[in-house]
């Protein structure tokens, strides 16, 4: 019924400089802010999340939203930012890419390139990131089917980049009391119909702060290959999403999981 | 915003014979068939599931079918042959109540009442079931928002019955792949908001055989007080929802969990 | 697909007195207020819309809502003051049953018994209606597919009454600038599946006041055989449901639908 | 609550050469293939579609299709095959823009350059055409709510462009007998909200052959300004969407509706 060709369940393992996604590897854990707001931010997070602990770092330098009178992000400055911060840091870094005509500028300072859950039906943009070799991070539509996310990533493949992580970032549902509807079953299921590491996002898959630790463990628990979780030296100065975004002293808290995971996730397999 | 009187978020324990439920106890595992479809079926079902652990017998004599003309049950005969076999098993037997002039022949019979999601609206039981002693499972409405859930607990509270258990068990979204969208923030969210115990059906809330385990795990990790889950003996010739029930074996896995959750429950609080 | 024995899309009229709906008839108007509040209020209310053009007078005794220390409804009393007002007006009365417990006081006063929402998927109670003569007028469940809808029908007529009148009242969708997403195009589709007349509710279909207008021309557009609107002699203080009652003024405007729809309904056959 | 500060709803009359659309001008029909085919195909449709009556030729030239191995449509040679459609039988075109690397070549051929419902959250594009001059028809997305919509036409308009016609298109649910759930009651809304024109598309929005007559009646009902319609010759045999392609001999009973239109919606205002 899904016609994937290049997709076909194999295991697939992403590398990302020494750094391996999927298969049996422990779940990498990728955090930092919603957006890059300032040279001074990202750096101070990037090296106070490396002192507890990190495998990527997260921060957007353009940023898709709902009004254009929102802080649109800072453009190719954030790109520098980021990219120094995950120098400085010793770690790689993703952020989104929202346009074909930014792809050089994208390619240029990130190590994963990060496909928007707002552009996930955006085919051209998917046929243009087939075409170049970093890893992908494939965000699920927020009204996308599982057939129709893993349809997308089957563009990607068939344009010629494997190198895919997709991940589950909550759909939109008649439930308002959560910002989305967090989808776990669809991680095994997309983990055994593609083959891809599936990553879990709960900060924009519930809008809660309170609710990333709980649903950090659900993700992992039902074989998440990681996390990316929103995290903001000062949650409520944050630009964009700051009530879904947790203080370093939470993301300790989770990033605790890693140890533990570690191996249960060996024994599992 | 929820106008809780009752249920105010105090941690609420529910006693079942020696059974607790709920607060800092190990989390309790509810299974057993869709439907009680003869005595010899639930008997033998109850023994084997028994000696492979189990805490509460699960079983419809009373089944709401979309279809007038699919099997609606065995009434109270099945009621019956439930008891029979949670006595020689040594077990409680929950089972679901579809109507205030069944209260009495399902009193006589079940040691919790269960509410299904079609009547989670229905407040002319809600009050009557209000009105009685027994433990209430109180499942989620398939289209409900949190807020009408904990409302129709707060129904069945404020008419006298605080002994509330709750069921998630996935809610109505445009995702095909599974039946349900099993919807697990909403376990952490309904603790904190009513104190109440909270289990998770992962039967009904994906359908799909193959998720009830890593649905399992995650439910557990993310708070849950319990499972429910649909087992068969035979689950390709069940009456009812066959291709959402697992098999002995299949438990038995399921079943190893509480033993490693019990330490890390208690750990945890 | 859909297993109807009895509702096959042969054309069914169902008569209420000397009123016929469905078929080629004219559609008809039932209005009144979401619930009788006084007998002074629905008697008023009565000879008021008798004056503009009314065909069935509403109004609500028993009222389910989602909160219990919400406005629950006159209960008998309301009854006997609907009963009274219509007495007076010269015209028959529709009020919602919500438990098997009331039939015999709903049937006595009642001229159409209404299933709500929240009970289309309540089969015992559909099965007791099935046992009844007079015409049921049953709600779509809020979140029922079209396919469930005609069941929890088929589940009525296989139990014997064949007398029954479909309402669309609109579907929960993750949209909240309505109250619930009227889905017109269920019209036309159960007409054809199962012969039966359907009606509209935008009342509750958008749950906003200035919609009712254009959303009653746009049923009868698609093929509605009548309209249900709640009107309220001040809807800024109605007990319930206020902001999308109309004024007397407003429903006069949308009767004279009626006229011009007669003929173009004639000639469409 | 929507910060909107061009879009204030004053009402906005569209221009296409001599068509005008919106306000109290007579309904528009656009109408045609879902993709164009070869050029006989186009041209042919639009010479029988011109002999019916019709204001826009429709046609897709670059298709978002959910798999990349279905038809991705005839690309520049569609566009030029469309436009001699159009001059041919004298009436403007429309035609989706995917990228914005292709405006170019799209402002070449098209009269009214349609954004697709998988492209209304692409800011980017958003932004790109709304320094352009040509109208723009944007669709809303198939999970945009109400407020998303609106926020994407005051991006186009922000960015200098308020020559926009908005299109309901139908918005995903759980219902599953139809493609979408057409939203009606968003016509209305969006007329007053942001004064520009609406037009509905009952091809896309219930997805069956049989559906579009009754719903292009109810969307007319309730004030649409127009009806997007896919027309095909042999719609069994389209590369595209034949389920819910009609006739021409279809087309022809719809087109009725304009003339009956004209009068009453004058005689509304």
């Amino acid at each position: 019924m899904i016609d994937k060709r290049f997709l076909t369940g194999e295991k697939v393992v992403i590398n990302v400089g020494k750094l391996n996604i999927g298969g049996d590897n422990p779940p990498v854990f990728i955090a930092g802010p919603c957006s890059v707001e300032s040279r001074d931010q990202i750096i101070e997070t990037a090296l106070a999340l490396k002192e507890i602990g990190i495998d990527i770092l997260r921060g957007g330098a353009f940023k898709p939203r709902t009004s254009p009178y929102a802080f649109q992000g800072l453009g190719e400055k954030g790109l520098k930012y980021l990219k120094e911060a995950g120098d400085l840091a010793g770690i790689p870094v993703v952020t989104e890419l929202m346009t074909e005509n930014d792809i050089d500028v994208v390619l240029e300072y990130a190590d994963i390139v990060q496909i928007g859950s707002r552009n996930m039906h955006n085919y051209s943009l998917l046929k243009a990131i087939g075409e170049i070799k970093k890893p992908i991070l494939l965000k699920r539509g927020m009204s996308a089917t599982i057939n129709e996310w893993i349809m997308a990533a089957e563009y990607i493949a068939a344009y010629g980049n494997r190198n895919i992580i997709l991940c589950e970032r909550g759909i939109r549902t008649f439930e308002s009391y959560t910002r989305n509807t967090l989808d776990l079953a669809a991680v095994p299921i997309v983990k055994k119909e593609t083959g891809l590491p599936v990553i879990v996002d709960p900060s924009h898959g519930t809008g809660i702060r309170e609710l990333i630790d709980p649903m950090s463990r659900a993700a992992l628990a039902c074989g998440a290959d990681g996390l990316m979780i929103e995290v903001h030296l000062n949650p409520n100065e944050a630009l964009s999403d700051g009530h879904q975004s947790i203080t370093l002293e939470q993301y300790r808290d989770i990033y605790k999981l890693k140890l533990s995971y570690n191996k249960e996730v060996t024994s599992r397999h």
